[in-house]
């Protein structure tokens, strides 16, 4: 299968990260096509800046030039995924939800380690509206920014430990799951050192994605999700 | 004071019509600006035209040309609104949120009647965040969308008076929203015919406005609405 | 218009510090009522404090001499207001649901200073009932009661700083909600010194008794707050 | 033991009435002292009555000349519960939550008979208050004031057996509690009518009362319901 | 009457405290029956530990060759609880609801102290559906194990002490409920030292039987605790 | 890698008619291990039932002769899960959590479709526990039991329909998760039927049992589902 996983920032050493990523574990008949939008912002840390994104996600995944059977948005805060859900008829996963999902498998409750502080409004409300947000322990924010987590690494690295640390020793977390795309590599080294599962919403999202490909499931076309009426949208798509 | 309604999509007869519809119960000294996108949908019914819209919105009004004290978001959905709250100092209202919590100080009860079933679960989670979902009593679709709204008048009066009796009689609702900008001239009129507060999510958020000014409030910058760090945004503003 | 501003207690000196409230931020057409029940206790500082308060304001409104637009009742804890939505046609507001609403408005989560911590399970049902509980970052009790408010102002500010910086230090908070009307005055000075918008309830409700009538808007009469059937209440009124 | 029984308007044949129905089931060392407000109205149907009602209740608890093990509260809308919690040591049981509490022991769910369709939002927020809502099937209401049910027995028995029934058959109910003093005789005859178990409240406050007293255990006075610092309270009691 | 009080594990010991705990406040003419299952762990502190020991309680009950008019179930997480309803008919409570139950009566929040914290989890969700977790200000845990309260009354009275105290002061606790069967002998020793009630789940669920039974009250057999169809199992009774 | 699929009843036929359903989507990788209690009842309608079937999975899990990487519990109600994931260091996935979970990608609000409705509160607070209770839309039951459902395929198949559909035209589901592991065989049929996807929790476990293996991830063995102390365990196990 083909899955075509969508940075939501247009710096392209994050999309290459975020692909690399996918990779690591998806199994090997899984293609996994990396894209990012063609404007908006080099990096999404506020409400201003997801909704850009949304609309630059949405043009990026209706004008996609391949066929794809899945979708995976590689961003917290998830821009875009209700249209998306809309405009394709393949799932739609989002890396939030997916680690939360599948942290919920795994322990009682799970803790979310993020960048930075504002981003945590909008993650409550996005597993509040998956329901997942009472078996939410905390969720903590390492106060990097997406840029500046791929810049020092060892700073990122020892930042993440501290934040996940406190969420297992004071707030009761079972599981951690890694609150940014920018963070995906550090899984298993923090798990190492947390004795704690620590999951990647990233490939969270691809084993997610797999699965309902495999079982033949789209998203439902009644309801919230049907494809959109024919309208006049003026300059759009952009490109 | 200057209000900037917003109109979220490009229909400039919407435009105007929700302009006329903030001057009705505006004070004498408040002067309303409308405006609308410079691109996008020409209506927003779905999921993807709101992320279309949530954009064009933010650059709309980030280079609005004039001073205003408030914004009111004149679009179910909201879209936009959190990235709104980043960029200005002043408030920024929505006619769903507003329109909800004038009931809540008017019955115990309240339902909305909407244009199309598709936007249910919008409406449902932004009330679920805004903390007023437990006092709905119900969200009912009209079936006419935002457009069909406009061309035909008899039509929409009658179909939104069959669903707010419905609301009050089965639903138990005591005050009835209008949940579409395109329904706001019909609020007395409806109001007469039912027997209990009818309001338009306009008119409420163009007073909460005022009341908020009258009091020297703005938005809180610490917290989930700090202006954003300036960033690089590839390909923006579009104009 | 005018506005029947309610002090819950006996103190006269309470009644005109709320009236003075009431009128810095009131429109130059809005006249300040003020009023206060002809008997009961001097301060709210309990439940069963409210309870004989809510049966005098009840009373108090019920034979007030005067015609009035809007009623504002200015204590924490709402001693009455269903009875007085149910007894008048005009709308009702209270401090607490009032403040709450427009912290809403202005940050995600905000937090209520009040005076003794036995207070802080009233506020919170309030709250809740009002739907307005889950973006309450925390109350927090200053432990000085309603009367001593008054007593020392020099203490009275320094406890409430204390208590709202913890607030948004430690809890979160936004918005500051002032949790007692005897604490206005020092509004706009804490709003200085925190650099968060504080809200005093009383001009909260001004406001939007102003909004809510400019637009016409009663209490409905259909349902929770439809006027009682007469009937024979023995010893009542009691003056 | 001595139960304090308050009956919580002024007609007397109510009294009498619930004092026959504690009676019924409480134990033989159990003395059943029955007492109704000295002012305050003949039935209580609304907020603004219960406020009234509240005060009298308090008034009547505070002075009443003999002593006492328990008090029980007999009228939904449990007016004064808390002041009552306050102002007395013993434990002070009320009639809705006794009867839910009896009720989530016998079924999953349980439904609500009561009086006017105007009390289903104060018992729906006492039950949600007590976290006794969530298994709730419904609150339905017979039409028949307080007064009303005591006017004509065959028009109660017939209204309340056809509400009852639709809980069961159409609700889901498991249990049915009689939402009003009034209707306590009927429950045996209810229930075998029915096959489901149907709790008097009034029973149930009185044998939550004998155990609590048994178990050597009273209000905290530590928190919500400490008693009240003395303060001058202006006309009180009344007399 | 007789109440048949279930020891959830096979420590004989245990189940003659439980009994003697039972007696303590039972009425003069409440029989206490006491047992244990013929089979599973020696105490209960794992969720497999609790699903043998409610398999076994089922087979224990079903089995009992002596009248009884109500079942106590006297261990926290109430193994096998809603398979008993099922197959008798008397009324069965537990300890975790029954404690908190009496304790929302005496209180606005309640704690509860109980052995490991790997019980939490089993008992938030109990209490979450029983609807008294909103009321819940925390759960602690003693670090002793189930067996280790029975070996040193010295350390489990020290340690229950220490905890209780924190819920009162850091939690604002009003009551304290008593996380274990094998707590009970400490509850008016605890309620002394710290000045607020303390309930033991065995003697509330005695009350509650006794009350229940008092009014003739059974489990209902309409819809959850049906009960169940006749049909083959194999290999039981296992004795 | 090897799964377990875990029948939870002693029906031979529906532990090959449960392998069969999981081995349809399974990847050619995966081995699909099938076993069944060794005691126990031939279905799981009631809680009773549910009570001794967990006792015996855990056993049968416990004492299982061949390694496997990942146990699917294929019976809603869960019988044993938690107990489970402390015996075990591999994943546990149930049909419930892992339909319902697929089915929040899927759409916005999904229905269950069960045996009868006994099972309904069951299945109820299993999805509130999960977190995935808001976004239900309806538990609807067929009015079949466990071993109906295999003895007149024709007759199961119509009920199902009937209902599936139901929940789509009435209660607004988008999704159908299939309640019963005796239903599976029917997902594809009906897919094409309703027009929206149906989810065989079966199928649905295996997938995501298959992602979490891929990716490496166990059960968080720091708290809830650490492992349990050894401790004595009389006549165990059984067998």
């Amino acid at each position: 299968m083909r899955i075509l996983v969508v940075n939501v920032n247009t710096t392209a050493s994050m999309t290459d990260a975020i692909a690399t990523s996918a990779r690591r574990y998806a199994r090997p008949d899984t293609e996994i096509l990396a894209t990012q939008p063609a404007w908006g912002p080099d990096s999404v840390d506020s409400f201003m800046e997801g909704y850009l994104s949304a609309a630059a996600v949405v043009e990026r995944v209706a004008t996609f030039e391949e066929p794809f059977d899945a979708v995976v948005l590689a961003g917290f805060g998830e821009p875009g995924r209700e249209g998306l859900r809309e405009i394709v008829e393949v799932p739609v996963l989002d890396i939030t939800d997916s680690a939360a999902a599948f942290a919920c498998q795994l322990g009682y409750r799970y803790s979310v380690v993020t960048t930075l502080a504002r981003s945590i409004p909008t993650i409550r409300e996005s597993l509040r509206n998956a329901g997942l947000l009472d078996r939410c322990a905390s969720i903590r924010a390492s106060d990097l920014s997406t840029l500046e987590l791929e810049q020092d690494e060892e700073r990122t690295r020892e930042r993440l430990t501290v934040e996940a640390r406190r969420a297992v020793d004071e707030d009761g977390a079972e599981v951690i799951c890694l609150g940014c795309a920018g963070m995906a590599s550090l899984d298993k080294e923090l798990e190492q050192a947390l004795g704690v599962p620590v999951i990647d919403g990233v490939v969270a999202a691809v084993k997610l994605a797999e699965g309902l490909h495999d079982y033949g499931l789209k998203t439902s076309k009644v309801g919230a999700f049907a494809t959109p009426s024919p309208k006049q949208i003026q300059g759009w798509p952009r490109r």
